[in-house]
């Protein structure tokens, strides 16, 4: 891919002042107009080590306003970062809607440092470049725009310019790029970076590649290229066809047609308050054995709970709480988005929430209100939710991938069941406080939900990331049942 | 002041049942309370080695609601946090309104840590003491509440259980309280952590020693204490009187009485462009090897701006940007809060954007807005702008105390040049956008806002962080001014 190029490419001199200031008024023109279309704009700065890429940053900034742009130098990743899935880094850093963001390195240089096979350095290995492709599939997805520029020079070049930058406390990344062996160096590096910029070169999230021995030749093709993609996408925004044509790499991985799954849950099953006893608390006890070894195996954790209203979900989540260190777990209620989530991607606020390396995040409520409440209110389109079940699913295969335990539970009452526990919530002054004019709104929809859950338990289930149905009319046993599959859910992996 | 108390304190066990259960049934029922009045509650949890944070944390949390509530362990700082000034790992964690934080472990222990004098154990300096009493402070004022405890054993009972924990994982933060020597220890410690206690034991915010050697004792104290201190803090902020009667330790430093600090600013100075054009290139080379040597020597450096509206703050900016390498520095425009910004702290949301050691970063307006736009258009109360000075210059001086350079800017233009410069922009279809009504409205206020900015510059005008107040009605001297003082400000510091 990259021999096509000719690094003889040059602008005269004369020429330049001409060529380059419409340009950069035109780009100053648009980047007030991405503020207002109210979507952002990604820019991916990779090349060759010394190809300058933070001289055309720095001529880009005045250019798009410092004010409305965020540059992220991806360097040796923060001690935090180490401790999370290698892509939280980047969701953590996607912009919000209206501003540009420039990686200054990106997923590439992590995917490349982190995850290259000492073996073989002539190639990423898939599942890299699966988990490249997917996160930028996601952000192109929900309309944003992913422009990617890879600077390209000479071996000649290259080996004059690392002797003039080698004194400079800037090349920060150096330490990063020299981890296992000096990376992106033109001669050793060319057949591996070849071969990763064809392969991550997806229509919707082409790859320009930069002549960059001449400063001048490769600023003005990078403003060209923003300019004209800016302008396209804007278009195509303006169609409406964004986020629609995507195919996703992975499929819904084990998907069964039974359109009543949760109908085959049986409701009858139930403890005693005498049975219930003793057998939470020496479930209790094994979890608070497992957690310790999570802990010590720095396995990260997910529990998330969804369910029917009043299904129990808070009395199990308190009941698995008891269990654990406050040292090693965090709960975390999902309501709506609060405005800052929502002007980004709608699986951001659950990135920025995933748990580090042997701790353990409850989600009460979780991701999937996209396909159940989003859905079932119109608070989101019909293309919306339905891309959604693709997105989650690669989502948490990624998770799952990245060595992430996940527990999904389904806490199933029949209609009946939730009338009764309404109408006791009603009476009792401890707490009536549980039941809003929401839930009984809520409740009028129950054929609409029934549809949604079933859909969603269908299309989201994979043999990797299964749901957990809780048959929960009777609530002793629903939290026998979570905490068992729990415990189950950690033994296999300690 | 802990020989005070008496570690045989018990409870009956036949006893605690009866006790605990309204209690708890209260506690929850303030909780929720909590959530509604849209205030939160700080709870510090110290105590010796041993002494049970852990095992009284895991009782209350199921009570106060692991949905409504955040544990903050406080171990061994992260790097990042390392990388900035110690109490910004605590502003950035403070909860939400509405929700309970409970610090395991807090800034004491992080204080003493951190800070104390390895010569005298005795005590922690006073720049300790009065940067731990101005933080409970800032919080108190804005009418939260906080509530400190400290767990009390003796040394014989600290003994036993040091033994019985020592194998457990999750004694996490054991390494960070052995950093320098075996911290928290009953025998060692006892006269260091005593004096401690006195000198932070304020009345706004006092400790509760809590006899720990029986755990349900200490529980139920726990929880009395909390549900009395939650009741009369909720009449307190009925009557409206909380956050008034704080008196802060550190005064405005140098305030002169010069009601017309403004009208002192020579606005006739200017430079043909001409003359602008090598001064700038020399400032921004000047400015482009200090920001090398800040780098190298990690010093965290602030510069805001603030300014009449078309007074050329963005002009400065961007002239400022084009000498900084964007490894180092960012712009933070600060516009009205977010609604997740809006129920923290007002000053929240600048400490979450404090520089890391060795970087820059560019307040485009900054918390200065709560004396000038929010006084003026009402935004928020007399008392909340009028004890805003105070809140500013403690937190300016943490900041310089802890070894930030703080450069803040007042750009100072004149009535006629503002409405010249409105109707250029008005006029320029390129410059258009630069121009809102709400311009044209706070124009209008000219007079009002004249005064706030001259009580703001007197009343925040300290030895260590003055403003400059940049003659701006020549866009070229302006930018000059500004450029000339960043540099000779970083000079005095490398």
């Amino acid at each position: 891919m990259l021999e096509a190029f000719d690094l003889q490419s040059r602008i005269q001199k004369e020429d330049y002042g001409a060529i380059v200031q419409p340009l950069e008024t035109k780009a100053g023109e648009l980047q007030r107009e991405i503020r207002k279309r109210g979507k952002s704009v990604i820019i991916v700065m990779e090349g060759w080590r010394g190809s300058g890429i933070t001289r055309i940053i720095n001529l880009l900034l005045p250019v798009l306003d410092p004010r409305g742009t965020r540059i992220f130098p991806i360097e040796e990743p923060r001690d935090i970062e180490r401790e999370h899935i290698l892509f939280w880094r980047f969701w953590t850093r996607l912009p919000a809607y209206g501003l540009i963001a420039i990686f200054d390195r990106s997923w590439y240089t992590s995917s490349i440092v982190e995850r290259y096979d000492q073996q073989s350095m002539d190639e990423l290995p898939a599942f890299a470049i699966s988990d490249i492709i997917n996160f930028e599939l996601q952000i192109i997805s929900d309309c944003n725009l992913v422009l990617k520029f890879f600077l390209h020079i000479s071996k000649e070049e290259q080996k004059k310019r690392l002797f003039e930058i080698k004194d400079s406390p800037f090349t920060m990344q150096a330490r990063y790029l020299k981890r296992k062996k000096e990376l992106y160096m033109v001669g050793s590096d060319f057949k591996m970076i070849d071969r990763m910029l064809m392969k991550t070169d997806i229509p919707s999230c082409p790859w320009t590649i930069v002549e960059a021995e001449q400063m001048k030749y490769a600023y003005v093709k990078i403003l060209k290229t923003f300019n004209s993609a800016v302008e396209s996408w804007f278009t195509i925004k303006e169609k409406g066809v964004c986020g629609q044509d995507q195919s996703f790499l992975i499929k819904s991985l084990s998907a069964t047609d039974d359109s009543s799954l949760l109908d085959r849950a049986d409701l009858t099953k139930q403890y005693t308050r005498q049975e219930y006893k003793p057998i939470l608390t020496s479930l209790q006890e094994k979890i608070r054995g497992l957690q310790i070894e999570i802990f010590r195996k720095k396995i990260p954790v997910i529990i998330l709970f969804e369910g029917w209203d009043a299904a129990g979900k808070g009395g199990c989540i308190i009941r698995l709480a008891e269990a654990l260190n406050p040292r090693g777990y965090v709960v975390e209620p999902i309501g709506s988005p609060n405005d800052w989530e929502r002007i980004h991607h709608y699986l951001w606020r659950f990135y920025t929430r995933f748990p580090q390396k042997g701790h353990i995040t409850i989600f009460d409520r979780s991701w999937y209100g996209r396909v159940l409440v989003e859905r079932v209110e119109g608070f989101c389109t019909e293309s919306e939710w339905q891309r959604a079940y693709h997105e989650i699913n690669l989502m948490e295969d990624e998770l799952i991938q990245n060595g992430t335990i996940l527990v999904k539970f389904w806490l199933h009452i029949d209609k009946d069941e939730q009338l009764k526990r309404f109408n006791d919530r009603q009476k009792d002054p401890g707490k009536n406080w549980k039941i809003t004019e929401e839930d009984w709104r809520n409740r009028e929809k129950w054929d609409d939900y029934n549809i949604a859950v079933n859909d969603m338990v269908r299309k989201t289930t994979t043999t990797k990331a299964p749901w957990t149905i809780i048959p929960a009319n009777n609530k002793y046993y629903a939290r026998v049942a979570v905490l068992d599959t729990v415990a189950d859910a950690l033994i296999k992996r300690v």
